[in-house]
This record gives structure tokens, sequence and C-alpha cells, in this order.
């Protein structure tokens, strides 16, 4: 057994450790082949997309459905500072010392990321020095196009909306009936298989157009969406804030019928959850069509099968239905999958990597895979959404704590992105750092009420004492955490996470953990909101403004009400408050609004205003990207 | 020697034609490398995207440097009927019978078709009956990512223009200035090298920006962009009309900046345009940075450059420039890439698909590439904007017609899409055909222009007689065509096309032709528009609206006076009016406007109002299209 006292790096690494790009590019990727092979993938199990990423299949599941799952690992992370506390970092950091240090077969799922950010302040989101997925600028650029097709999945439902609006609005019932149901050459109407999903959901048990009384034309052709119910945006995957808040349909030839509307950033679009969310083909096309545009003038739900695109949609959507494989630093195996917004969706990467990761590792091989935000988020959608959507249950949770976190949960003064840190953060403080576990505490306590065990990983930045390293170590071992590990991955790779890698192997060594759910979904929506505040949060209780009262009344009549929650909350506080550090309670959390992914399959509640649409800085840093183009090399991506 | 007497298809065919889905359904492609082999690909020249499509290095080139350029072949159309004369599937069938039949190493260059009308009324284009590009599904959707990268950064412009009038609507020149040249860590401050476009630009010769005096950071930092004179439009890769015209920055947070603008479907986009004429990484990148958006308030143009976003826009497009290798039905190799629009923009497939195409096949073989709408655009514009990017020219001209466009030219009835054909269109009625042969007649003289020899295909319909066809190979050759052939390609494959592949080859058996330009790029706008209008349209003389006039004086002064025309014109005539069939003679041809696409190099003027963002009918096409989710398969692709 390696264990983690001076273990020596396998990779040339450098102090002071260089920029993230530099790294990347200074380790050259092998074949993804090769990494294919070494994880147990059949040639004609994976698609190449150039020499390194490849499209991994479904059906490898139903090859391996015999073999028993690996161990599964969920990494999620304390209530972070706006800078980050390297969850994704020490995701890949664990992987690589699993991997390349233990040799036991390892698979690192993680989420997609944008394309927009790339270009306006953050930089990627590969991991962060020698713990990265390569060649990290595929990762943070189109990759193999999975976040392309939901852009155009998710606009020709949203031009499908309006054009049909327009249509229903100049033509009669009996010339929209006719368009929809043409006759052929032999004078003979027929419905489009899609069509009889709409019949069948109003009732009309008749599949021949002829016999449909007027009535029942009418009630089939005319949609009658009602203009003001529509929850359905346009997306792209660039920072484009003055596409917030637009009016459609101001040309002359759309006959004054305008609207407001707006874009928001791709990852934030509902068939983003779908695709994290789906089992398989068949899943995501009924996911697909039963996605809720809005409602009509009666209050029915009117769904993209009823525009009669959920099949178009599938088809946009089937390749990227496949995870793409790629590889860290240490040549150990990743998919990346899919990136829900972890506020308005449940940020969380996809249901089918991590199903395939579990059979390809087998009984003694691991599935690292990360949840968004803080683990009051994160890991309780994880929990809650997608382990009720996969089936499958963790072996361990991975907590990432900082003690520059910890510091600010303990009364330091606040952390601002952009400007440099309080001497508090760069100078040891235990007292600060003792005093903000409170947090850690809390989220490690959170975590064993699913009945999983809990390690706790302490990314350890270059000021840090080991006194204060000490108090947090002490701090979760008191929570329970079965393990409290200090690591140094972003320096080290693998080599800095090896300790951190025996921990979770010796938290995952018994039997499965049994399983429990927060809450049932055949609760009603107020139930389990207010399950997820009191148990999750620590709040007092729960209050809703007027219009949250209206759409629960409105979803519950609908019949979405046994649909799980997902919580669309600040990352910065357990609390509505993102001031609010350390673990407050006793507070009343406001629900401002709730809305539905119904396709998705889940509820969100609306805590506070949520940003769904980045905007850029005056100076964004696509100033500094450029190509070498006698080399082909990017420069100036960070 | 094959001679088309005869020639037994290799292709199982069936009476009749079954539909294009099932017939390229029912052959199974061949691995992709096995085609890239055949063609003469080491296999680091290309990257796999799955086992059907390969992206082709353009360094390819650098390793034949010295081989002979094979025979460059274009096809182009007489002036067509709405329902298309079938110049794409010609092309397809010629290669089919160049390769499989003759023998001859060929190598097709067709352009990507646009996502969007997939989904809305009109089929894919990837040829049609026993003359396809497979899989068809594949080109006819994501293909390998390149439109959804021209749409990435098209957009990202877009969004740097607004939101940088933002930035210095609500910053002061210093602070604007400080926040572009932030000072680093040691308090020094830097130009990012994309910045020293810009004071190039400006004249300003320093490099340190502390060095700069109050107006120069001024000049630098502020582009005051006139908002009324901003050309740059979003795109998006789907039909969605009520985007046409939209306003933008409705929302509180942009602080009351809206503006009216609006979205053109992807294909439409400059950079499209760019990726069609660049001619590698190098070139690229200058011509994305030097795009115009729009100009100052004191006149001058605003680049993507200015705006500091040029190497970006190269970083996304770094993997589109490379060409999309795909295979006939009949397993010849064909290039896929770039779609620019033939009336806004030039038409024609890429350069560097031509170029790499050329090279692989060498002395004895062929490149076949296809100019879009009829010849007077799309040819023209091969010749006078693609050719003078390349540096190539062309062996030989195929021009695609059919007895149904020559009737209407004839004075046949209108051919409206979605209506039934008139019987004259079914029935023999050779006087009608004679009468149009005069449109067949002129867009060969105008072949001849160019020193090219011409080549005509009379794509074969099942109600031609043989009478009828017999009167247009006669109208031909009296108007000076090398040979004209009868051609069955739709219903036979290569082996309906072993006649016209014959006459290709004996049409360019001779020394390459000495090629001439229609006009000197140096003439001064108004010469260059009048000499198309009156050598390729046969107008009597041009008359420019005042805004055209405007402009033209405008671009004049910018120095943008030196690029080719690339005229916006109806394809439907030779003039500017669709209802004049044949060929018409003596008019005047009125410029409404004239634009600029300074980063593709030339400048379009507008005759007539141009569709730039296509819409949905009442019941498009996505009706139809689903996923068979057990095998995989789309159905319903049209």
């Amino acid at each position: 057994m390696v264990t983690g006292a001076d273990v020596k790096p396998l990779l040339a690494v450098k102090t002071p450790v260089p920029s993230d790009i530099d790294i990347a590019q200074s380790v050259e990727p092998v074949h993804i082949s090769k990494i294919a092979e070494a994880v147990g993938l059949q040639p004609n199990e994976y698609d190449l997309y150039g020499i390194h990423k490849a499209k991994v299949k479904l059906n490898v599941r139903e090859r391996l459905a015999g073999n028993p799952d690996g161990k599964y690992v969920v990494v999620a992370g304390i209530t972070p500072t706006p800078l980050g506390e390297g969850k994704s970092t020490t995701t890949i950091g664990l992987c690589q010392a699993l991997g390349a240090y233990l040799k036991k077969k390892v698979l690192t799922c993680v989420r997609q990321p944008s394309q927009g950010p790339t270009f306006g302040i953050k930089g990627g989101a590969a991991g962060g020095g020698y713990s990265q997925v390569i060649p990290m600028e595929e990762m943070n650029l189109h990759l193999t196009g999975d976040i392309h097709a939901i852009t155009a999945a998710n606009n020709l439902l949203a031009a499908a909306i309006d054009v049909r609006m327009f249509h229903e609005r100049t033509q009669t019932d009996e010339a929209l009936f006719n368009r929809l149901c043409p006759a052929d050459k032999q004078g003979k109407r027929k419905f489009a298989p899609v069509m009889l999903r709409r019949l069948a959901k109003l009732g009309i048990a008749k599949t021949d157009p002829e016999e449909l009384t007027p009535e029942e034309r009418k009630d089939f052709a005319r949609l009658d969406i009602d203009p003001a119910s529509i929850t359905w945006r346009r997306v792209i995957d660039t920072n484009d804030r003055f596409l917030r808040a637009i009016t459609v349909g101001k040309g002359g030839e759309e006959r004054g019928q305008t609207r407001d509307t707006g874009f928001d950033i791709t990852v934030s679009s509902e068939i983003m959850a779908v695709l994290a969310l789906a089992t398989d083909l068949a899943d995501m096309r009924e996911r697909l069509g039963r996605m809720v545009v809005g409602n009509d003038t009666k209050g029915r739900p009117v769904t993209a099968d009823d525009l009669g695109v959920g099949g178009a949609l599938t088809v946009l959507m089937k390749d990227a239905i496949e995870p793409t494989l790629m590889q860290t630093l240490e040549q150990t195996p990743v998919l990346v999958h899919a990136g829900p917004f972890a506020n308005i969706a449940h940020g969380n990467s996809s249901v089918v990597a991590d199903q395939i990761g579990l059979k390809l590792v087998g009984a003694d091989g691991f599935v690292v895979t990360e949840a968004g935000f803080g683990a009051d988020i994160g890991m309780e959608k994880f929990m809650n959404i997608k382990c009720r959507a996969s089936g499958l249950t963790p072996d361990c949770v991975v907590l990432v704590a900082t003690v520059r976190a910890l510091k600010m949960h303990g009364g330091g003064p606040p952390v601002v992105a952009g400007t440099p840190l309080h001497h508090d953060y760069t100078t040891e403080n235990v007292g600060l750092v003792t005093a903000g576990c409170c947090n850690l505490a809390r989220h490690i306590q959170n975590a064993l009420k699913y009945g999983t065990p809990v390690v706790v990983a302490i990314n350890r930045f270059a000021c840090d004492t080991d006194a204060e390293l000490e108090a947090v170590r002490a701090a979760a071992m008191e929570a329970g955490a079965s393990a409290a590990v200090i690591c140094a991955h972003h320096g080290l790779g693998g080599a800095g996470a090896v300790d951190l890698a025996n921990a979770v192997v010796a938290a995952t060594a018994g039997p499965k953990p049994a399983f429990k759910f927060l809450y049932d979904v055949n609760l009603s929506i107020k139930e389990k909101i207010e399950t997820i505040a009191k148990e999750m949060y620590h709040a007092a209780g729960v209050e809703y403004l007027p219009e949250a009262e209206a759409q629960i009344e409105k979803y519950t009549r609908m019949g979405f009400d046994k649909l799980p929650i997902c919580m669309a909350k600040t990352q910065y506080s357990f609390s509505h408050d993102a001031t609010k550090k350390g673990a407050p309670s006793g507070f009343i959390l406001p629900i401002r609004d709730v809305r539905a992914s119904v396709g998705a399959g889940f509820l969100f509640p609306l805590v506070g205003s949520m940003m769904t649409m980045p905007g850029l800085p005056t100076r964004p840093c696509f100033y500094d990207i450029d190509l070498d183009t006698a080399t082909g090399k990017i420069v100036g991506l960070s």
C-alpha cells in the first residue's frame, strides 16, 4: 500500500506552480484509444473525436450488466468563498492518486464547462495546477459539441412556440387542421406519430383525422398558448448580457406579434438538465417531449410534443447523450458529460457517465463524481435528484474544505474576487479557523443523514500553517468524519492526494452503506421544501411569497407535485442571505417563486434572484486569447 | 474506356427511386479511414470524428506541395426553377462516375448545409436519389461542428460590441484606459498583443501604455462606435423568424441602452465567408481581425481587432478550418466545407478543401466543386472571388440544365414549390424547350468569357422525351459547349453519369485553359458593378439609389474600394426581377444599397431584398422527424 509520506510525484512538478495552461500544454496527452483500452472499453464501444477525445456508447452498460458496480464517491464542498475551494481540482487529484499511485481502476466524472465564461472573467474549468483534465483547451471550448446540440434543440423549441402562435393567429381552425394534417395524393389524411401523443393527452382515442369532430379538430390543432405563461427562453453559449431581456417579433412580417423574452446561457437550458438525468435514448425522448413551455388559456400545460418537436429535439441530442472520454495529467480516464446549473438545475454531471463508469471500473474500482456549489446545494441534489433518477447510491462523500473559507466562516473579512486577500487569510489565525469549522461540521452532519460516510479533503494552500490545518482536521473528526486528510494535489498532482485516496479506500472498504433519501417525493411540494430548508439549511421555517403560492397551487393542479425539489439558492450561505457565513440557523427561508422543469423532472423554488446570463467585463479575457498560427497552439487561455 | 451505353449500376438501384433517406440508409458507409487511405491521406493527416467523418489537416498541402494539381471542375447551373435543377446531385453523380466507373482519382467539394432548414420546409442538401453523400443525417445535422463554431464566434463579437458601448458609456476615459491596461503586481501596465494592432491603426507608435498622452489614451480606449452604423448582427442556426427584428438591452441592468437589431441564420455570417475564403490559419486570423462591425462617430471603421476579439474568434474557429471528409454512395471521397450564402456572400465551398483535393488527386485526378445558385451568381463569384483568393483556375465548367427549367424560360407557366406542375412540364413540348434554350446559351457564353470550356449536363427527369432532350443538346452545342450530355445519376448513381464523366475527361484533356478574370479589382466600385451587370446579366446599365451612392462613397473613402464585388441578386432571373425568365437584356439594374464584408474580402451590392432568416411553416418537417430509440436510427428526415 502506498502511503502519502514522501510520495514522489510522477509528474515533473515545478515550484512555484506554473499557470494552468502552461502545465496542461507541458504534458503530451496519450492517444485516447489507450485510455479507452486501459479502462476496459472495446474499440466498437467508442467513437474517436480527434486523438484526445472519444464519445462512449451507452451500450457498454449492457455488455457489462452482470459486473458489480465500483465504489461510488461524490465530491462536495463546504460553503465556498467566491474564489472557489478547489473542488474540481480535488476530484481530479484524488483520481490521479487512486489510479496512478494506488493502481486502482478509477474513473472521474465531471461536468462540461460552459464556453461563454471562457472568454469573460473566469478561466477554464478543467481542474488546476497538476490536477487537470487535458487537453484543457478542448474541454473549455467546443469539446464534442454537446452544448452546441443543446443550443440547437432549445432554440428549435423556442422558434416553434412563437411561430405556432403566429400561424394560429392568422388561420381559421379548419385551415390550421388541414395544414397540420394535409391530405396526401390519394386524398388521405394521416396523423404524424407525435400527434398521437397530443391526441392521447386530450383524451381523443381516434387515429383517423377524418373522424375528429370539429370541436376535437379545434382542440387538437389550436394549442392556444397563453403568451404570458411562456417560461421557455432562448439560449446561447456566449456571455451576452444585452440578450437578457429582449423584444422579439419586431419585423413587419411578424405582423405586430411582439413578445418580451430573453436569452439565458445554454447550460441553464432545461435540456441540459434532461441530458444529465436521462438514463438512455428512450428516456431522453420522453423527457424532451414532456418538457412544458407554458400553458394554454385554459391552464393546461403545453409540451414540446404538443408542438410536434419532441422527436426532432431527440435527433439533435442523439450524440450528446454519449459522454466524452478524456484523461488527466496522469493518464487516468475522465468522462466529461453535461453541466447543468447548480441553482435552477441540479448541478451534477450525467447519470449515464456515472453508470458507465461504475460498470467499467468494477468491484474494486472507483468512480469519483463531482457535485456543484456547496454541499447544501450540490450534494443534496446529488442525493435526492440524481440518485433518484439513476438508482445509484454513494459509498462515500468527499467534502472539500480550505483554511481560507473556514476563516471566512469564522468571522474573517469578506473575500472578494479581483481584490487582494486580507492578511487574516495570509497569516496564521487558528482562532478564526476554529470558529469557522461550524460550517464544515454542519456539512458533515448533513452528509451523514444520507447514511454515507464522509472523508474531509483539506485542500492545502501555500500560506496555511500546520496548526491551522490540524484545527480543521480535529474539527472534522469531531463532527463525525471517517477521516480528514491534508492534500497538496494542486502542486503535486496525484502524489499530493495519496493520503486522501487511502482514506477513501478505507472509508469504502466495508459493505455498501444503507442509503436514505431526505424526503419522500409523494409529500406535498411545501412539505418537501420545508424538509430541505430545515434539515439541510437549519431554517426555522419557510415563507412563500404570493407568486410562489400561486405556482405551487398551479403545479399541484397540473399533477407535477410529485417531482423532487431543486432549490435555487445562493451557494455562499446555508441561508438565503449570502452574507450569513458559518452555520446560521433560525432564519425563515423566503420562496419568491416556484418553477418547473417537467422534462428534467423537478420543481425549482427560487430563493432570491438567479443570474442565468453572465456579462463581459470592460477587459474580457478574450483580449489575451489568440492562436499561434504557426503551431496551432492556443495562447492566453487561463 | 467505359462508355455510357449500358453501364450496369454497381448500386442495387430500385425503380421507382425510393426516398433519399431510404437510399442513404440502405448503403452501409465504409469506415472513413478507408476512404482517407484510398485518397492518399496518411493516418496523421486526419482526425476521426466517429467512423464516418474525419477532419483533414491543412498541412497535407505541404507534404504534397511538389505534386501537380488535378483537373479543377466547377459545377454551375442555368437559371433554376424554385424546385432546383439537381446541381448537387449532378456534382455527386459525376464524381461517382469518375471514381467508381472510370477509376479516376476524384474528390467532391461541397458546401455544408445549414441545420435550420432541415427542420423547416426543405429537406437535406446531401444530393439525392442514388447520388448522395452519406451518412446524409450527419451531413444535415451537426456534422463536425463548424457551423456551431461560427455561431459561437459571430455572437462573441456581437456581445463584445454591445458590452463595449455599455462600458464606454459608464466610464471616464481614464477609468476605461486603466481597466483595459491594468497595472500588474509590480505596478507595470502592458498592452495585450491585439491592442498593438489598434495602436498601429491609430498611428500611435508606442508600446508602453505609460507613454501615451491623455488624448492618445482616449483615442485608444474609446472606440466610440456609432450605434446606427452597426452592421454586425447575431446569428443562430435555427429558422426563427421572430428573431429577424428584435430590441436588445431591455433589462434594468443594461441601464436603458436598448438597440434594434436582429438575428440571421448562421450560414449568412461573414465568418462563414471568411472560413470559405481563408487559405490557412494565419490568413483566417487576419481576416477575422479586420472584419468591420460599424464605424465610430468620426466615420472610421471599427474592427474585431479594435474590440480585442480577433484572436479569440480564431481560437473558436481553429478546428472549423479543417474540411470534413465523407463519402458518396459509391465510396468516392467528399470534402464538406463551409456554406456561405450565395446572395450576400459568394456561395461556394472552401478554398482549402479545393486546394487539398487538387493535391490529393494529382495530375490525372479530378476535383469537382459546386457553385451555388445559377451560374450568373455562383459561377461568376467562383471565378472572380473564390479563384482570386485561392490562386486556382478551373479546367472546365459543368453547367446543369433541365428540360423543366428550360420550358419555364421558354414561356411555360410559373413553377411554384408545393403546387402540382402544369402539364406543360409533364408532357412533351419541344417548342417551349427550344424557346427557353436562350437561358442556357447565355450561361454557356458567360462561362466561355473566363476562357474555360463548358460541358452541359442535362439532368434527365422521368417525363422528359428524347426529342426535348435532343433540343437541349443541340442548343448547347450551338452555343459553344464542348459537349452536352444526358444524365440519369439520380436514378442510377454513377452509372447514370458515365457519359458526362467521359465528356469532362475529354474537355479537360488538353493544356490548362488560359483563365481571364471578368474585371480588375483596381477598377472603381461602380466600374466593377457595371462590368458584372453588363457582361454577365446583359443589363443596359446600373442605377444607384441614394443609400448605395452614400455607401460607395463611404467605402471608397475607407479604402475598401479595391475589393471584388459580390452581387446580392435573385437567382431566378439574369435580371433583378425574378419573373423575367429566359435571357432578358436591356434592363437597368437597380442597386439599393452596398455593404462590405471586409474580413471575407468583398463588397456586396444589394439588388432587391435578401432573406437572411428563414421561417417555419404551420407544419414544419420536424413533425415527422424522430429517433428510433431502439436502433438509434433517425426517421422522417427528408
